[in-house]
């Protein structure tokens, strides 16, 4: 039987069974939004809660995906079922694949491993919506680890990987690559650095100038209360070397969040920012029908055309 | 006297008879927003629509600020006056300032250029209202052409120059270049491409694949129905090679617009693309005042939450 027939609930159940295309099916259910996403996220939210949810990211060929593949190569045989969210739509992970309503199973090992590619553009509501929605199956389901991997460059993009339970910021060796991480806003949101190449030169440098930016964030106050430092992972993701150590260091990372009540601060975060940028979502929608009725005088202020069409939703 | 004990009335009129720091100053209390910065808009707007606006983006270090900064050389030779809004903060041109409330003049050939860096985060609306408003202050000003730079990831990075009058989309000679640029969104956007770094190996098949591109989104009937192709410029930003070809592809395309009737079409859209945003970014503080004061219960489903949220908003 398809599984295309089954309603939510059923589905649900199937992909809990471990049917690998009921699985695929609630992904892209989820991912297209509206009244039957809704329901599977009703369905779904009191089974979290599971899964650790690691967020990577980086500049572009940083070896984000390179780091990812290594990491789904030794997390089962530590008995763990890792699932992959492949954000990057050029991550050779997802295959390339610009839109990303499909599914991928690798066999490494012996066991398989889900990895999911989700669209950068064009979704619904964005990455901002897709992303939790899709980590949310993912959990819902049994995987752990839950791995988000996404490209650092662009304020949702940092966002969705500052909203993990642990995020991990991959560097290269190389004059100014720590400096672009921090511009880009990934200094903030890393809880572990991994400066991945690190058989290359210039690699101590890179690490020399992470610790520096830990100690200046130390000394402004922007570090955590609690002491907690990111840990600097040297890798070479190409053949594997130091990737054992990222996972170590992910292990910390939450035994601190087990230890301090950190984990349920930071999961309340999370569906803070998911609830806000649903409503986003659903006012953006209005804010689209109530322009498509206003007449836009061009020699009009726009302060003053979204003044009136403020007016409009909040009166509606 | 100094300009910040003048009121927005005044400080528009010191402005547009030349005063530097009054455009400055100007600058700074629009990217701040609020009733100051509305009151400049509504004050500002009826004098726009002499400055061609120009976005040139593209990957980070593909040479946008090279090419950018020669085009700032040429551009007064030919009795031009442009002002230069750098988007991206690793900008040479910005001096990497991360922070924007700055300005800076450089005397070339005698003349003046207005170059003003604004950062990528933390301003109240981000890019999408902190350009336009930047955008709306040079062109009053007299400034023209305005150029918009930013790097091209993202999806505010793509609209804010998809916006402009021309958009320039800037790529290297490589394998793939033009296929990421694809991806970004860039090709939908560009008006004119330029191929920067052409001395290097490669170029002619990048100038090849972006041919493809264009031929192929002719053929699915993306191409603008008037018949506009967007050209191919090949430059070497850094000794000036081709720069004043750019110019001629935008003079050109600026030329297609006023022929079509299309200029006014493109204004009208960036109009409605900055009232909407400017309405998000008024229901997005609503959100926050809304969810400040909402009990955010961890086990119920984010559809629920939201649904509550969003009633909460359009009925206040």
């Amino acid at each position: 039987m398809s599984v295309r027939s089954l309603p939510p609930d059923e589905l649900v159940d199937a992909a809990r069974s471990g049917n690998r295309r009921a699985i695929g099916r609630l992904l892209t259910l989820v991912e297209r939004g509206g009244a039957v996403a809704d329901a599977i996220t009703d369905l779904t939210h009191p089974l979290i809660g599971g899964a650790h949810v690691v967020g990577i990211t980086g500049a572009p060929g940083a070896g984000k995906s390179t780091l990812t593949g290594q990491l789904t190569r030794i997390l089962p045989e530590m008995g763990l079922t890792p699932a992959v969210l492949a954000v990057d739509p050029s991550s050779p992970l997802s295959g390339g694949a610009i839109l990303g309503d499909r599914v991928r199973m690798d066999g490494v090992a012996g066991e398989e491993v889900f990895i999911r590619s989700v669209a950068t553009r064009g979704h619904a509501g964005g990455l901002a919506l897709s992303v939790p929605g899709a980590v949310r199956v993912f959990d819902a389901v049994g995987f752990d680890p839950v791995i988000i991997e996404t490209v650092g460059v662009g304020q949702v993009e940092v966002d969705v990987v500052g909203a993990a339970d642990t995020a991990v910021v991959v560097v290269n060796p190389g004059w100014g690559d720590a400096v672009q991480a921090n511009k880009a806003g990934l200094l903030e949101v890393a809880d572990v650095f991994v400066i991945n190449k690190a058989d290359r030169p210039g690699a101590n440098d890179t690490r020399r100038d992470l610790e520096l930016m830990l100690d200046l964030s130390h000394m402004s106050g922007q570090e955590d209360e609690s002491g907690y430092r990111p840990p600097i992972i040297m890798t070479t993701a190409t053949d594997g070397s130091g990737v054992s150590n990222v996972w170590d260091a992910v292990q910390a990372h939450r035994a601190h969040l087990d230890a301090t009540g950190k984990l349920a601060e930071r999961r309340a975060a999370r569906l803070r920012y998911e609830v806000a940028n649903r409503v986003d979502a659903a006012l953006g929608a209005r804010i689209t029908a109530a322009l498509d009725g206003y007449d836009l005088d061009p020699d009009r202020s726009p302060a003053a055309h979204a003044e009136n069409v403020v007016g409009l939703i909040t009166l509606s």
